[in-house]
């Protein structure tokens, strides 16, 4: 409960700080025998790693993913997979003005108000650095997603005013675009507004979409552990997620019932819905059709313009915050809430093989 | 994590059916040396009961609440406490159609699909009246929290269409209306729109809000365990409720930096921020100032209109649903968001009293 | 945590008090499908209730169960199953010197110390009758091992002096004999002995043992949440157990490894072992062997004889208790051994099932 | 709950294999403000390190320890504090004869029933390396409860047939012999013993004890998560403990309650207890006296005599261990069960801070 620890049955602890020695994730609960490789995990570290454009802090890191255990001869082995990335370019710097002051927007206020100390290298914990351990174990999840033929797709819906309506989705434009928008022309727009706000030193925040595919209805518990209730804790654990939906969303709360109602059907291929206002989930558990999640993420705090604020003694004082930032975290995000998403889903999918007691005689026959 | 449960700390598990022989939770870690008594419980569980206006079911039920242990010479003990609402009006019907078939927007199928088994007689364990236990565990949590000087206060921000501008709110107006809406001119123009509804056989989401006051900084764990995260999961785990946000929520998305970060200031009182865009929360830790959150609640599903939908045999059929239900669930459910509010608050604040080491060495010289 | 929760997936919560309005349990995640009544439940209660014979508290009560939720025409629901016994027979009598007392060996001193308030009629939440919520729920987890062919038999192995040897025991005797020991002529002489000991105004410990047959190889996790290690916190959580051992236990710190080994051996049925030491359990997993337990149970503190202590003033007394209670309490807890096993025992068997990527893969296809 | 994860508010997640890259463990919820250095930590690690005498593995390790998070400018931060230990002395050796057979009283057979794929090279996981996480956390943990003033001493109470009497207790003697006993005679008496062991390639058991010093009473929580049932899980859950026992333990069982009952008394320094057949605990939580604790250890299971055993294709055969082992683990398991002790109680101090709503009102104040 501590706080760095994600799941029940599926388990990942992270640790490690922006400026610190590196950043890692201990997995615990990862099934026997998923092959698994170094190359795997460094796939999806490479979707969240800085300087992949001019939109994206020009930190130097390889992030270069170490298994440390858990893993024999290529397959899991059920014991805890550790896995480590070193940090390298920790840029030696001034960094008085952080360490008594408390940046508008960033976690240097309530880190001093909880502990008292903070590590304020970089943001220390709070930095973005964090969700490295997050993607690292995320592209174990979905590995394992995807032997059971389960799919996430997460992509950048809109960056500031920039939205992509539905109807203009391309999927396969998602990789094509430092953005990781499913559109290349609004992708464009989008770099156009980043650069504006570059140039008036300031930031723009963004929504994520992430679709899940093949998902088995069920699964889900019913109370307080529903899917979607769950799906919720892991998107607003993200640092800067503010707020989430799932399918409709704020829409419904405007909709009426008749709309609303998703009504089932039946063909030769089994039982669907009409439409999926739902989100793929009712009553807590997934009801068969794709599962739809919306994040809504804040602009990036750190601006280079003069901001207000206070120091350490209570002062007030104006501040100007150096360094190398992202003008917007969207883009690097996306595969954070894919791995989140994943996490989730895989546990409670293995929470869910002791509801029925028929399934349980059947599988200890 | 068998899903009945929530909390860690302070702990509530609940149970019942909506035509079972009642409903009830049990409080786990509730501090010792709270004056409680039933009265305190049962003027919580009054704001959720039905049949309070015509736009609630009409099922009789007082909800009276029983005290069974964990309170002694109206103390809590720090022992469980186990309240009880035994169910009166399980109206005796013929529930053949719901019993094989998949109402729309309902849990029916997910729960088939899950366990093979359903208690269909007014939708079992998914019925509203599963909040029953939430509201009287959260009457516990508010009366805590009061004692630490911390205020929750919910209310209906809109229905359908009908959105009162934060700039009208006047939290006097909240109980004076069915709908508790801070303003009762809307809820005038909101109880029209939910006439139309039921004259059209259709219902209607909306959005609650809720406010917290004098929450101290730096509560909440800052990785998994975000306050935000866990206020995510509280509201995404009550029954209708398809997105939550946080301050400017999906609208930060939009926004720049410049605009969305909250200066801090100093002045003679203490620390305070100049603007609350974060919604009280910074870095998943409590920043000082009201913690401000959004639910969205989706039109309740049972409407009275033919539907399409399958029966358990995989027809598709059409089906009127007939019974007592509330053309909006919103007022009803403005007491369950407080509640479970509540419960995340007092766990996170008991959670926090570890995190130093000297107030540790001071707790215990 | 808070305490009176436990287990993983399956998982009870119990509440109560010894002179509160009654004492339960509520069963979360319990699978669907499992036939259950409560006769069922009764039944175990029953070996548990008081007045059994002269050497178990004369309080008359029935301890009547009543299932309230989470049963649906005769089977569970996979929802919450909250099981009610009301109390009956609460004594009105005079506290005044138990509560401003410390009963020696009782937990009067410690639950001041920790809550500075506390129920003492009858010991309140430390009673004995807090028990009562584990056995009606180790009576569904003993009926779903069952379903898998798992058989749980606790005994009375000795009270005080009078032990019996393994060459001797007859498990028919068992339910023969008001102490519930394996050998009626062993139980006439530890009858005698308490005989002595009520004469005295003492009272006597003993130990149980436990063992399970047909549990699967593998269960158990490998590190923290061994199987030994769950078995032993699930012992020594109920009251009065100050010492557990699997096996050979405390004798295995005598031997060698040359005789302390069990040899495998294959032969047409399967692989077995040549002896069980281990009793049952290698590395914290099953071993496929019985699994074999054994808990001491120190003496009834509650004894009639004058006995120095202090009261809430610091002063120092002597005090004499009134009341009604056992000269020993092994035969009555036998049952709770047998439930804290068997509640141990479902939950591992359940968390086991995702181990192994291909059995998930075949459960989902 | 994937098992390699203890504690609730002070958790730990140790990792890896005996010959793998390294071996390693987080700790998750380390109050802030803690100085804490390699060093603190080294000095555990070097009590369980092997090659300290002939009685144990002439593996060469150092063990040295790595902090690579979670402190700042020598104090603890609050955030996650991942410690590492690198792997250097894996032995390049032939595995064949145990990758395919299961050695007697090892976890192979266990292992590969639970996973269906073991990592056989030194053990993997469950080699006894898989302790320094546990020690070089608890290092962490005992030094917090030095700062309560709370003092734990571990030492061995027997080896094979070698048992101290209590009144022959000298604690300074413990660090003056390889066997970490209180006595010195004693201690080469079982040297002498072992050396007999060796000679016929045997191996031996033995009990190691564990007092605490200065506990406030009141500490653990009334039914499941006694400070006793935690701390026999806590002991259990390492490997090769058969039994466990607090206080008189199973002397307990044979005793009167008139002898085993402690009597309260008072004087100018305050409440004590006469007697401490406890241990301790009353009730589930700490009484003020002493905890006393006993672990039972089996022999080393690895001797390099002849056994019988199975392959993996079900041969009965006859199997040979070669390698680097302890003929007694008892020794270096003394700072194991330190550790562990250290672990929990330090968690359920932290826990026990919420208990009472007074001094939550004064630590909010």
């Amino acid at each position: 409960m501590a706080g760095s620890t994600y799941g029940t049955l599926f388990q990942i602890t992270t640790w490690g700080e922006s400026h610190g020695a590196g950043i890692g994730v201990v997995i615990d609960g990862c099934p026997a025998g998923l092959p698994i490789s170094e190359a795997d995990i460094q796939e999806y570290l490479d979707r969240r790693k800085p300087g992949q454009s001019k939109f994206t802090t020009q930190r130097k890191e390889v992030d270069k993913i170490e298994i440390l255990s858990g893993v024999f001869e290529g397959r899991t082995t059920g014991t805890p997979i550790s896995l480590l990335v070193r940090n390298q370019d920790q840029k030696s710097r001034d960094y008085s003005n952080i360490m008594n002051s408390y940046r508008p927007g960033h976690a240097d206020y309530t880190f001093d108000s909880k502990y008292g100390i903070r590590d304020y290298r970089g943001g220390g914990r709070s930095s973005g650095r964090e969700t490295i351990g997050r993607v690292a174990a995320g592209a174990v999840a979905c590995k394992l997603l995807k032997q059971l033929g389960i799919e996430i797709t997460a992509y950048t819906k809109s960056i500031g005013p920039i939205v992509i309506p539905e109807e203009e989705y391309d999927y396969e434009c998602i990789r094509q675009n430092h953005l990781y928008m499913p559109n290349n022309t609004y992708a464009d727009q989008a770099s156009a507004y980043l650069e504006q706000c570059i140039t008036n030193q300031d930031s723009s925040g963004g929504i994520i979409e992430c679709v899940v595919t093949n998902m088995p209805a069920g699964i889900g518990e019913t109370v307080f552990e529903k899917l979607d209730a769950n799906l919720a804790k892991a998107l607003m654990s993200i640092g800067s997620v503010k707020g989430m939906e799932i399918g409709d969303g704020f829409q419904a709360a405007k909709a009426q019932g008749s709309h609303n109602n998703d009504a089932f059907y039946c063909d030769g291929s089994g039982i669907h819905k009409k439409t999926n206002h739902s989100g793929g989930i009712l009553g807590g558990m997934s009801d068969g059709s794709p599962i739809i999640l919306r994040a809504a993420i804040k602009p990036t705090p750190s601006i280079s313009q003069p901001q207000d604020t206070i120091n350490k003694d209570g002062e007030n004082i104006s501040m100007t915050i150096h360094g190398r930032h992202d003008p917007v975290i969207v883009p690097r995000a996306v595969v954070v809430v894919e791995s989140m998403t994943a996490l989730t889903l895989i546990d409670m999918l293995m929470i869910n093989m002791s509801s029925r007691l028929d399934r349980i005689i059947q599988f200890y026959e």
